[in-house]
């Protein structure tokens, strides 16, 4: 028997349906559309792609945009300076600062001049310091950790109890999932680089989030059958079959995986999908606070 | 073979006696002690008792300190003055805001109001978000567990690769303690309430820090031989033969434990020491550096 695949695209459609309704009921109610504000410093192709792809995401579902395209030698006033215009600017309601940031910014600083109720990424350290903490609510969640979250949801994982192992410690994914698992009632073990026996703690786990960036690292022979398996790894591998000359595969090895797994993501169409969705999610949730909150103030 | 005894009223002591040289190269330099204030509301007993401890222990390293003392009915805003008062008096380098604060008080609202500068508890939600980030170091860090660190230090531990189980995620020891071996490189593994098989995950465990507050849980036989346990439990428990009709001990069976273990802190006399001298320690350092800033912003 093989794993249930877990559908992230579907998933992703689904709620992207359900957002572009949001924004459209925003938009009438309030005669402007939800906007993301985007600091942009560097040349990285990565980071510039990401920012496009979030911007036609946004378009899709009514948001609109602000982009500040700054150059690789921008100083950290630069950075600050746009970071306080999209601030201050009432037409904005999330603002999604691309990391990295070039060497001379510091990334913690820019991170923590963002307003906390536009930190639709929830990078503030505030937000990381409430999402680290019981019994304290960060306003907005970090996308990808929570896109895994919704996905474990969606196909009715019970993670209360369960031992969920986490593979990477990144800011980004690795610490805050393990803390949002470990709040959700999870027992959480954080594995990485420094790990003596990786497929020893994998072999426990219920649920593994894998995202370490090694391409099929994770093995099926490492696995507890049933366990249910997030792959957040997307790496790119050479394969002289394809018409690109390469492809994308995740942190597991998928074939070997899928045949001990109770579920299983797809590398693409897993959490990929997902990350974009939530910043869309968080936007527009924003856009209704805020708007809400100068409504009744005045 | 019996364990080696952690002691941490030895390693306070001395490190009692540093703090105190340093405090008093502090006064000599700018003609005024370092200070440390608090704020206390309400009238739970243990609370102001803790409260007490801390003066004591501050008038002995040459300390000053300021306490605020307020009824249980203080409201939000006067919990709020007293600490805007402390953050703008310069002779307070360390403020401390003794928890738990009136159910009518926002905890984290007062904790966030404190300068970050002052934050000697390290309990400033920016100050935990930095701690729970790679590559991001927090002003101060929360007492209790950075003394567990100490303490784990102090006898040679090797925390890189090694297994830690922490038992316990309270805001105060586990998820700190956590956060903080896992930048140390241990491989975390955080057991609570919720956990199905805490014997289980005792027994893989190098290094144990025992924060659960259920007097001697954790017995010898789930354990690793060799295992160094830092015990935070503090209970009180009945005992007809003291003279006083009760005792403290641990959350660690430390009879049994100490058959099997490598290292173990004993209670009293282990982590609790260590707490309080963490703080004092924090102030000095706090007092250098607002003395330092103020004399080059001259």
């Amino acid at each position: 028997m093989t794993a249930t695949i877990i559908d992230g695209t579907a998933v992703a459609d689904r709620m992207r349906a359900e957002i572009a309704g949001d924004a459209e009921r925003f938009k009438h109610k309030y005669g402007y559309a939800p906007g993301l504000g985007a600091v942009l410093a560097g040349d990285d192709p990565a980071s510039a792609q990401y920012v496009r792809m979030k911007r036609r995401a946004c378009e899709k579902v009514g948001i609109e945009s602000v982009t500040f395209e700054m150059t690789a030698d921008s100083t950290q006033a630069d950075v600050d300076a746009a970071i306080q215009s999209l601030n201050e600017n009432p037409r904005v309601h999330g603002i999604l600062v691309q990391l990295p940031l070039p060497p001379q910014v510091d990334e913690e600083r820019a991170l923590r001049l963002v307003s906390l109720e536009k930190d639709v990424d929830g990078f503030h350290p505030v937000n990381i310091g409430k999402l680290a903490m019981k019994g304290r609510e960060p306003t907005f969640t970090p996308a990808t950790p929570t896109g895994c979250m919704l996905l474990l949801e969606e196909i009715g994982t019970p993670i209360e109890g369960a031992h969920a192992v986490v593979l990477g410690r990144s800011n980004i994914v690795g610490l805050p999932v393990a803390m949002m698992l470990q709040k959700a009632n999870a027992t959480v073990t954080i594995c990485h680089s420094r790990t003596r026996d990786i497929p020893g703690m994998i072999r426990q786990a219920d649920i593994l989030i894998a995202a370490i960036g090694k391409p099929e690292y994770v093995k099926g022979d490492w696995l507890k059958p049933g366990v249910v398996i997030i792959d957040v790894g997307t790496n790119r591998i050479d394969d002289p079959a394809s018409e690109k000359g390469y492809r994308w595969v995740g942190d597991v090895d998928f074939a070997s995986a899928n045949q001990v797994a109770g579920a299983i993501t797809k590398v693409p169409g897993g959490v990929g999908p997902m990350t974009i969705t939530m910043l869309l999610k968080n936007t527009v949730k924003a856009a209704w606070t805020i708007a809400e909150t100068l409504e009744s103030s005045r």
